[in-house]
């Protein structure tokens, strides 16, 4: 499977109440961003972080198990993440409708 | 704001696609779980750092900012923490439906 990098972020960011995308590698350096420097520097770090502990907490209880997505919700937005070879982080302001609640 | 536990753990372990239900203490200790002793201890440690770890990871980010719930995506299952006094950890087998792709 191919994965265009720019069609990806054009495609994500033009949907409705995306604030910004950042792409970064399999080694945290963003190659990609709408975000300035300084944050998806910031965001980058962190967010890789967060995903390794994630990864590592899903194996740990399963090492049949792996984590596909992971979204961070906070009082002002919403952080979701799409773990792979390239990462995609993305900043939502949308609230996506709970299931099971 | 009464939280009646155990009408809490009746009401989300009912729902469709719930797997477990866990709520813990602000120490991480359990209180309340519909999984065995040891799966209970091993999902409340590495959840409870998980969530640790986004929250500051949020608050570094922006100080005025704070996590409101986190969803922990696997191949095998979804985990759903809503962080608070009390945290509540659901194993959902269902699919929420992402509003952004």
């Amino acid at each position: 499977m191919t994965f265009d990098v720019d069609e990806t972020l054009k495609r994500i960011s033009g949907k409705k109440g995306v604030k910004a995308v950042v792409i970064v590698n399999a080694e945290g350096a963003a190659i990609r961003s709408t975000l300035d420097h300084e944050l998806t520097k910031q965001y980058g770090q962190l967010i890789a972080s967060l995903v390794q502990q994630a990864k590592t907490a899903v194996k740990t209880l399963d090492d049949q198990n792996d984590l596909t997505f992971l979204r961070v919700r906070t009082k002002k937005h919403e952080i979701m993440i799409a773990p792979g070879i390239l990462k995609i982080f993305i900043i939502n302001i949308g609230r996506c409708i709970l299931t099971i609640f």
